[in-house]
C-alpha cells in the first residue's frame, strides 16, 4: 500500500498528478470506506503498526469480507481472539493462513519480519495464564520483535523467577502475565530496570471477580516501572511493547 | 474472676452452696448485664482469651464505665483503636494504664504474661503499614505470645524478605501485614511451612479502594497456607494467631 | 534434569556423594523445568505438603502430562476441581486413580497416611454447600489429618450447632463452610476456643453476588478467631488447616 | 391555601358546610403548598402516620419554617437525624421540644399516645449500634407502639440472645439492628415466629464498606421471616413495624 | 409427626412419661438427623410455618430422599425453584404432587388450608416479573393465606395502579414485585397504609446489574412502610407476609 | 371492553355521542385489561408514541397473544430484542411481519411513515457496536423520523469522525453508540451543537464489566450536551430522540 | 468576540487583510492559549453556548485569572459549584457579579437574555434535592431559556405530581432531579410526551452509595423518554436542555 | 552498617580491597537496616533510579529521619505527595530543599542532570488535572529526562490536541493525564506512534467514583499503545517513562 502512496507522491512531484487530485486521493486513502466496516490502512503510516483484526464477536462473514480486503491491498493478516471453528471456515477460502492454537490467533503463513532492535520477554505466572501469554507472544513476534517466553514462573515458588534474574535486564520490555493475586509484575519489577507491561488475566474464581483482583494488584504495585493493560489483553501488551521497541530502534 | 468461680465451685462441692444457687449464679455470670452494654467476662472461660474493648466509635464516658467494670472484676485491660486524646482522659481516672502510641492501644501497666509455647512473627510490607502491624504486635504480646516483628520487608526489594527466609519456619504463626498490591503474604507463603494470617491494610490511594486491592490479592493468592482477616484488623490477626498458638501449646 | 537427579541419587547410594552435598544440590533443584508447565516438587521439602493439581481450566492433555510426571517421580496425586468426564478420560491411562464425586477430587487409590496429631472438623451450613465442604474434607484427609465432618448445621436452626458445642474444643482447627448470609463461623466462634478457617461459598442468588455476601460477613465477623479463604476454596482451607496441624504436631 | 382551609373550618363549625363536603374537600387538600417545601399533612389520613421530618441535610432555617408550620396545624413533631446544635437553635424559638440524644431525635414534650395493640421489640447486636437502635426505639414509641429494647445481644455470645428466647414470641414485630457481619436477625429468626425487620448499620470498618456487609447478610439470610430496610434506617424500621402493628390492631 | 408429639404430651400429663424422658425426647426431636441433610421439622412448632424445600441446586436424588422423608412424617410438600424436568422425575415416584409452572413450585395436590385471617395482595410491575410474582402468590396461598394478585401495574402507566388504590387498604400485607427501576413499591406506599414487602427482580439488562438497580431503589425509597427481601425471592416475601398475617390473626 | 369501545365509536359516528364525551371516556380507557399482561394503547394518545414490545424474556406464546391483540386494534408492530427463531415462529401465524436481522427487531411490512420534521443521525464507534446501533436506527425510522447512520467512526482514527463534522449540525439529535472506552460522544459533542443521546454498549471484555466502562465515560464526559440511556438500549435512545424531534416539529 | 471575527472577515473580503494573516488569526482564535489554562471562546461559535467555568477544585487565583480574561473579551460569566467564600473573594475585584446561593452559581449582574423559543421545567423530588435543582434552574435561565420550577413533588405523595400533569406537555424539556430511589422521572415520563433529562442526586445515605441508587433507577426506567446525566450534574442537564431547545427554536 | 561501608570504601581507595570484591560486597548490602524503615539504596544499582520517598501518610519525624539519612549517603532527594506545611517543617533543618508547589514535590535545590537521550511529553486534559500532571512533570525532570508539558488539551475542544499532532511523534514517551471520562489517551494514541502512559485522575464527581471512570476508560481504550498506572499516580508514570527512556538511551 505504501507503494501506491510513494508512486503518487513521485507523480505529484513530477507534475504527473495535480495537487487537487492528490488531495482527493489522500482523503480516500485513510480508510477503506465500506458502509458498515471501515478499515484503517492509514494506521501503518501513522503508527508503524498495521491494522489488526479483533476477532471476538465478529461473524464468519464479517471476517471473510475483511480478510479479502486485506489480501487485496497486500496487508499482513493478524486476527486475535479467534476459535478453531472460525479459522477452519476461513482457511477454506484463504489457504495462506496459519492458526496459532494456544494464542487463538490467525496470521499469514510467512515468517514474521523482525523490524525492531530490542528484545521482548513474555513471562506468565501460572499454567492457566498460557492463553493470554501466548496471545502476547505471537502478537509480539508478528509485530516485528525478537521475542522470548518463560511461563509458569509465579511467586509461590520464588526460585523460578530468581533463576531468571540475570537475564531480565537484557530485554527492552517485559510483558508479565498473571491472574489470581497478580503479584508477578511487582516481584519482577524489584529485580530489573526493564519496564514492565503487566497483563492481568481472568484466571481464578470467587473473589477474583473476573480478573479484578489481579488488575487492582498491578495498578497498586509498590514497585515502580509497571504499567497495565486491560484484563486478558495479551495483544494490547504486545502492541505497547512494540511501540516502545520501535522508539528504541531508531 | 476465675477466682470467684473456683471458690464457688469448691463451696458447691463442699456443700456450702446449693446446686440451685450455683446455677442461678452461673446464669448471671456469663456477662455483666448493664442496660446498654453487656460485657462478656465468660469469654475467658470459653475461649481462653479475655474480653477486649474495641475503642473505635465509643465515647469517653462509655469507655470510662467499661474500664471501671473491668478493674472491679480484676480483668486485664486491652483497648484497641484509641487515640491519644481519649487515653489522656481515661488515664486521669485510671493511672494504671499504658498507651502504645504506634499501635493505638491501651493496656494495663504490668508486663504481659507469656502463656503459649510457640512464637509469632509480625511482618509488614511498608513503612505506612506500621500502625496496623503494631496493633497486631502489641495485641499478640498482651494475649500471651512470644512475638517478634520485622517491618518494611515488601516485595519491591526481595532481598529484605529473602534475608529472613531461614528463620520463618521457627514461628508457629506469621502475621503478614500489607497494603497496596498486598503481595507480601503470597511471597512469604512460598518460602515457609508456617501458616500465615494475612492482614490487608487500607494504605494506598486511587484504585486501592480503601484496602480492597490488598484484600482481593490475599484471598486469591496462588500460594497455599494463607487465610485472611478484615482490612486493617491487626488485632483480629493476633487473636487468631493466639488461638492457634494455644492449640499448639497443649 | 531427571537424569541428573537419577545419577546423583545413585551416586548417593553408592557413597560417591555425601548426604550433605546431596541436600545442597536438592535446594537448587526446585522444579521440573518443562517448557510450559513447571512442577514444584521441591515444595514438599519446603512446606511439608506435596504439589497439588488445580484441575479447573486445565485440558485433558495437560492433566495427562502432569499425572504421568507425578507417577514417574512417585508423588501422591491430588487433583481438585475436576469433573467426572475428565476423570473418566484419565482413569483409562492411569487405573490407580480414585474419584471423590461430591468433592470433585481425584486421588491415588491408597488410603491417606495420617501424619499430624490433631483433628480437623469440617462444618457446613446448608445442604447446597456440600460440594465445597467435601473438597475441604477429602483434601484435609489426603493431606494427612484425622478429619470429621458435620453438615447442614446452619444458624436458622441453632439446636443443630448447639448440639455439637461440647466437642468443638477437641479439634485443632474447624473449617466452617457457609454460603448465603455466611453467619455460621461467627456463631461457632462464640462457642469454642478452636481457631476457625471460614470458607464462603457462592451458594445463593440475587444479592449474594457470587459469594460476596458470605465473604464480607466472615471478614466482618464480630467474633474473634476467624480467618477467611477465597470463595468456594475448600482445598485452601484444608491446606491452611494442615499447616496449623503440622505446627501443633511437632 | 391556609385561608381557604380556615374559612371552610369556620364554615364547618358554623354549620355552613356539611361534614361530608368538608371531608371531600380535604381529600383534595393534599399538602401545604409553599414554594420550595411541600408538607404532606394529608399523609396521616392516608397512612395513619403523621408526616415526619428527616433532619439530615436540612438547614436550621428550613427546620424552623417547618416546625412553625407543624405547630400551627397542631401536628406532633418528630424530627430524625438531628444533632444537638440544631436542637439548641430550635428550642430557643420552640420551647416545647425534647431532644433524645442517643437517638438524635426531636419530639414534642408530651408523652407518646399508645394507639396500637401489639408490642415491638428493638434488639441491637453491639454497643456501637446503639444510635440506630435508639432511633428505632424512640420512633416506634412516638408512632404509638408499646416498645421494649434489648441491646448488645450479638451472636458472638449466644447466651445473651438465647436468654431472651422465651419472650420473643410475645412481640408483634422485632426490629433487629446489627452492623459488622449482620448475623443477629438470622439467628433470631430461627428462634421465633415473630416477623423481623432487619436494620443493617454502617458500624464497622474495612471490608464493611459502609454497611454493605451487614446489608447483604440480611438480604441473603437462610432463615425466613426477615425483611430489610436501608442501612442505618432505624426510623424506617419503626415506621414499617408501626404499619404492621396497626393492621394487627384492627 | 405432630401425632407422636401429641401422644407423648398426653403420656406426660397422664404420668406415663417422666418429665426427664420428655425433655430428652424433645432435644432429639428438632430435626431429622440424616448424615448430610438435616430436616428441621421442629420449625413448624417454633415458627408456625413448615419446612420448605429450596429446589435450586439440589439434585434429583437429593429431592427424592427429602420428599420421601416428608411423606413419611406427613408433612406438606412445598418445593420452590424447580424446573419441569425435575418435577417430571419426581412425579413418577410420588404421584400426589402438583406443578405450578409459572411459579416453578411443587406442592401437594390438596387445596391449601387457609389458616390466617387477613388477606395478602401480590402486585407485579411488568410482564417479565411474573415468575417471581407467581412464586410469591403460590407460596402465600399454600402457607395458608387468602391471596389476590394484580400483575403488570408498573409506574410507566400510573392509571393502572391508581385504579387499584381504593382496595389497597383492605389487605394485611402487599407484596410488590418489580425489576428494572423498581419504583412500584415507592408509588404504592404513597397510596396506602398497608405494609409492603418489596421484591426486586433480576429482570432487566445493562446497568441493571442482575437486580441491583431495583434492590437499591427499594432500600432507598423515600416512602415509609417498605421492607425488602432478596432479589427474586418471591417465596421469602410470602414467608414474611405469612408471619405478619399470623400475628394479626391471633 | 373492546365491545364498549366499538359501541361508543359507532355512537360517535352516528352522532349519538358528543366528541367531548367520547374524549372523556377515552381518558378512562387506559389499557387492555387482560389478567396477566396489560397493554397500554392509551400511550399513543399521551405520548405520541405507540406501545412497543420488549421481546427479551417473553415466551413465544406471550408474544403471539400480544401480536394478535395489536393486530386486532390496528396498532403498528415494533418488537425489540427478538431472535430469528422466535420471529420464524411468529411469522407463521402473522405473515405481515418483517425481521430486521442486524437490529433484532420485528416490524410490520409497511414502510414507516415519517411524522417528524427533523433528522436523526446514528453513529457507532466500532463494528461490534452494530447490533445496538441498528436497534436505534430501525427504531428511529419506525417511530417516524428521517434517520441516517454512520458506523465504525471511533476515536482511534479521528479522521473518520472529522470527515463528518460539517454535517453534524444538520441533525436534530445524534445518537452516539460506543462500547469499550466510550469516548465517541465526548469527541462528537466537541464538534457540534446538536444534542447527543449516548448509548454505552456491553462490547468489550475484562475491565469493561459488561458496559460499565463506557457508561461511566459517557456520564462523566467533560463535554456538555450529552445525556445517556441504559447499556445496549438502542431503542431507548431512539425513543428519546423521537420525543425531542416531535417537540421541534410542532 | 463575534464582533472581532466579523470585522476581520469583512477586512479579508475587502482585501484589507491577507489570507495568511487571517489564517494565523484563526489559529489563535479558538482558545486563549495561556500556559496552564486554555479557554475555549471558540465554543460559542461551534455550539451556541458560551464557555462556562466549573468552579469546583479551582483555587481563588485560578478563578481570578479566568474571570479577568472573560471580562476582557466581553464574555458572559457563569461559574458553577462555587461557595460563598470564593464568591466574596472574587466580588472584591469584580463588583459586577451576582451570587445565586441555593444554586452555588455566580453570574453577571445583568438579566439573562432569552434566546430560545421553548420552555424548560425543572422538577425536584425532595427538599434536599434543591441545591442540584437550583443549579439546573439558574443555568437554564442564564443559557437563554424561559424556565419554570416545581420542587418537592416526589412520588411518595403522588397527588403533588398529578396536580401538575396538565401542564407537563407545554414544556420542550423537563429536567427531573431526584435522589434516594430516583423514581420521579419514571413517573413523570408516564404522564407526558415531553422528553425528560433525569438528574440523579447524591441525596440519601446507606445503600444510596453516593447517588448510585438514583442513577441506576433512572438508567433502568421502564418508561421511555428519559436520558440521564451525571449524579448532581444540574448544570449538565440545563446544557443538554438548552441544545434541545435551540434545535426546536430554529 | 554505615561504618562497614565507610571502612570498605576507604579500603577500596587505599587499594586494600579489590574493585571486584567491593562490588560483590555491595550486592550483599541491599538496604539501610533501621528497625522500622528500611531504605533501599541498592535500588539505584539495580534499576538506575534512586529511592524516592512517598510522602503521603508519613509523619514529619519519619520524613526528618529519612531525609537525614539520604543526605548522609549523598542521595538526591525526591519526596512526592507532600504539603507545604511539612515542607516548611523540613526546610528548617535542611535548607537545601526546594518545594514544587503545584506538583506537591520536594527536591534538592540543584538542577536535575539529564541522563537520558529521548524526550518525554506530559499532557493533561483539564485545568483540574494539573496537580497530577505536575507531579509527573517534575518527577520526570528530576529522574533525568528532557521533559515538555502541554496542559488543558482535553477532547471537548479537539482543536487543542490536533494543533499538537505534528510534534507528538518526536517524543519517546507521552504521559497523558485525564480525569472525568478519561478520553484523552485514546484520542492521542490515534494520532501518534509514541507509546502512551495514561494516568487517570480522581478529578470529577458523582459517577466518577474517585477516578474509576477514567481508569476504566483508559484500560478499555479501543486504540492500541496505551498502558495505565494507578489513579493520580503522576510519579509512577514518570518512573515508567524513565525506564523506557533509559532503554532507548543505551
Amino acid at each position: 500500500m505504501k507503494e501506491t502512496l510513494r508512486r503518487r507522491i513521485s507523480d505529484l512531484r513530477a507534475g504527473r498528478e495535480s495537487e487537487r487530485d492528490f488531495l482527493a486521493f489522500l482523503q480516500n486513502f485513510p480508510f477503506s470506506n465500506e458502509t458498515h466496516i471501515k478499515l484503517d490502512f492509514h494506521r501503518k503510516l501513522r503508527r508503524g503498526i498495521p491494522e489488526v483484526i479483533f476477532g471476538q464477536g465478529k461473524s464468519a462473514e464479517q471476517l471473510q469480507r475483511i480478510v479479502k480486503k486485506f489480501i487485496e491491498v497486500g496487508e499482513d493478516i493478524l486476527i486475535t481472539r479467534i476459535d478453531r471453528e472460525r479459522f477452519a471456515a476461513l482457511s477454506k477460502d484463504f489457504p495462506g493462513l496459519r492458526y496459532h492454537a494456544a494464542a487463538r490467533i490467525i496470521t499469514s503463513l510467512r515468517q514474521p519480519r523482525i523490524k525492531n532492535k530490542g528484545k521482548i520477554l513474555v513471562l506468565s505466572a501460572g499454567a492457566s495464564d498460557e492463553k493470554v501469554a501466548e496471545e502476547a507472544y505471537v502478537s509480539s513476534l508478528y509485530l516485528g520483535n525478537r521475542t522470548d517466553r518463560e511461563y509458569d514462573v509465579g511467586v509461590a515458588c520464588l526460585a523460578r523467577i530468581l533463576s531468571l534474574q540475570k537475564k531480565l535486564n537484557r530485554y527492552t520490555v517485559i510483558i508479565a502475565v498473571a491472574g489470581m493475586e497478580g503479584a508477578l509484575p511487582s516481584v519482577v519489577a524489584g529485580l530489573t530496570s526493564t519496564p514492565i507491561i503487566a497483563v492481568p488475566t481472568s484466571v481464578g474464581y470467587g473473589a477474583n471477580f473476573g480478573g479484578l483482583s489481579a488488575l487492582l494488584s498491578m495498578l497498586n504495585s509498590c514497585a515502580g516501572g509497571i504499567s497495565v493493560v486491560n484484563i486478558d489483553n495479551g495483544f494490547g501488551a504486545a502492541y505497547q511493547a512494540t511501540l516502545i521497541n520501535q522508539k528504541g530502534s531508531r
